[in-house]
């Protein structure tokens, strides 16, 4: 039997929400199967601020309405002070932190604050699994090398294609050589652009987008291709061991797509699709983002609404694609189950 | 650093063929980037008798012609008794074994003599790796629990859909609930219909599929869905936990197609394929093997010739498919190569 894990959740948007919910249902099932068991002992975000207790908080409260009453922490483990650095690592020891689930917002230009949040937890000696892809993107030799220093896990199953394991197949493919891949890995766009298909204008097809959840309130980051370039660079880091600048990634969005001209590329049997590219070339990797007509009757064209799909390309397996239909409401959150399950393996 | 691993092989077909040699590639590979070395110690097969040397074998000769010679291997060290268990136990002492690739050939009713060499390698004290349907269709519990108890693996990734990670996949996710799955897994039988479609008479199909390597002599375990049913009996029981036998699989072959069913399927948009299904139903599983009418348009029907296609249904991912592309000669030997790193690991 392993010892009770302690579990500190950094950011209570959807993903830790979900995350808090999910852990509780499938904790008999962990604890019996896995041996695994755990407590919530810290939770923070902006609007919380920094809560924590090392004797467990309250988790049908955390598993509610997603704000835990203040009253259900101790207040003298409260940790209140301005920077955030020292506000983390506090928190991180009054909560007796083993696990952080690190779920704040993307900084696509620096990786920020994640990549620091990430640091403090494995400087604490808690390992690190994440839902952002920007310290994957600006800071993932350091961290890998810093969690391996530390005996601790750094892990990200959740930035890509949800929660299904890609990361964690490639574990699974020893002293194979990855060549390439390409791919539809945002849902956003892949949502735009089938409803302008059927006629709709960008703006409304926007609208849709964000009425049924899937787009942000800003979407700006998928509209202009950042989103599947920061998972692009995400791949190619991780599985082609290549740091790639996300500037190397030649990226160009939706917007220049017409109504007018996604309809006749679908009747012609050619739909545009945002596709991600990357190949390696020399000692290098060479990797795009960018709209492309594919052949009506190809896998990439039947990707729709949320589903994502792969292809990888490899000495012994020439074409290995992974589809993900329709992922469920937990699918990103059980990547961050599945990571927690992986660490505490160890 | 692991100790070196002595590896023994068991059937010297094409599978531990390609194997050796796929061995011999990587090597450096695996010692630099895994920290696994090994050497060839044994090899047995029915035209080469019992070969065992556990200074290491001749590696060269051994990836050579397929045939090393006899005078590599010590002759004291050269087993050769009648019985065949003993003969396996005999060999694996002298082999001074640490690991068995066995790949023998499939007994579809007995999964004999695959089960009574994989027993033999965990009693010796080795990991066993197969490549073998037989053993997990016929004894899976057991040989699982059996390995479990001596601290030693049970692995047979290369079993289905050649070496692609589909059980490692599942290892990737802790807590999730397999609902069902479908899918194209025998290659002859789709070859065959792609054949048929184009106006081919069943024989002179077959006699390609053969020409191409592809169908054995006696292809009757193909054509009658044998194969694909055991392949569908070993995802049912290792994925579901579910032990099924081969009688309650619903099965029926390509026999009863002619080529002018097959060409109207196809204009119909409709083609046949020989689709694997099983579902759970209650606590057991329904599963069937059958041709069916596929629309023209679902990834079923995209997979043609040796390429193969699986579609799992899980409470998590609704929709989470692999496929594998055209694979390549290594692709069955490079999953008992993965199982070895992942029995090393331990």
């Amino acid at each position: 039997m392993k010892p009770s894990f302690n579990l500190c959740f950094l950011g209570f948007g959807n993903v830790n929400r979900t995350l808090v919910r999910l852990l509780a249902d499938r904790q008999a099932e962990l604890r019996d199967r896995h041996g695994i068991s755990y407590r919530f002992t810290g939770i923070a975000s902006r609007s919380l601020g920094w809560i924590a207790d090392p004797d467990g908080l309250d988790q049908a409260a955390l598993c509610g309405a997603g704000a835990p009453a203040r009253e259900n922490s101790r207040p003298d483990l409260t940790v209140n002070v301005n920077t955030t650095a020292q506000n983390v690592r506090d928190w991180l020891a009054a909560a007796h932190a083993d696990v952080l689930f690190e779920a704040t917002s993307l900084n696509v230009q620096t990786g920020q604050p994640a990549v620091d949040h990430i640091r403090a937890a494995l400087e604490h000696g808690a390992h690190a699994i994440t839902a952002n892809k920007g310290p994957i993107v600006h800071a993932y030799r350091e961290l890998r090398d810093f969690a391996a220093d530390r005996g601790r896990r750094f892990l990200f199953e959740s930035t890509v294609m949800d929660g299904v394991p890609i990361f964690s197949l490639f574990d699974q493919l020893p002293a194979i050589h990855l060549k390439g891949f390409h791919g539809i890995l945002n849902s956003t766009t892949n949502v735009i652009l089938s409803e302008m298909e059927t006629g709709l204008a960008f703006d409304e097809a926007l609208k849709k987008a964000q009425a049924l959840g899937i787009a942000e309130t800003d979407a700006t980051h998928d509209i202009d291709g950042w989103d599947a370039a920061v998972k692009t660079a995400a791949l190619v880091a991780v599985l082609m061991d290549v740091p790639i600048r996300l500037e190397e990634i030649a990226r160009e969005g939706i917007r220049g797509l017409t109504p007018q001209a996604l309809r006749n590329a679908k009747r012609d049997g050619w739909p545009f699709k945002l596709v991600c590219r990357a190949q390696r070339v020399g000692d290098g990797v060479k990797a795009s983002v960018a709209p492309e007509k594919v052949l009506a009757t190809s896998p990439m064209a039947k990707i729709s609404g949320t589903s994502s799909y792969i292809y990888f390309e490899t000495d012994i397996f020439p074409g290995l694609a992974i589809t993900e239909e329709n992922p469920g409401l937990y699918a990103t959150a059980y990547g961050m189950v599945a990571d927690f399950v992986r660490a505490a393996a160890r």
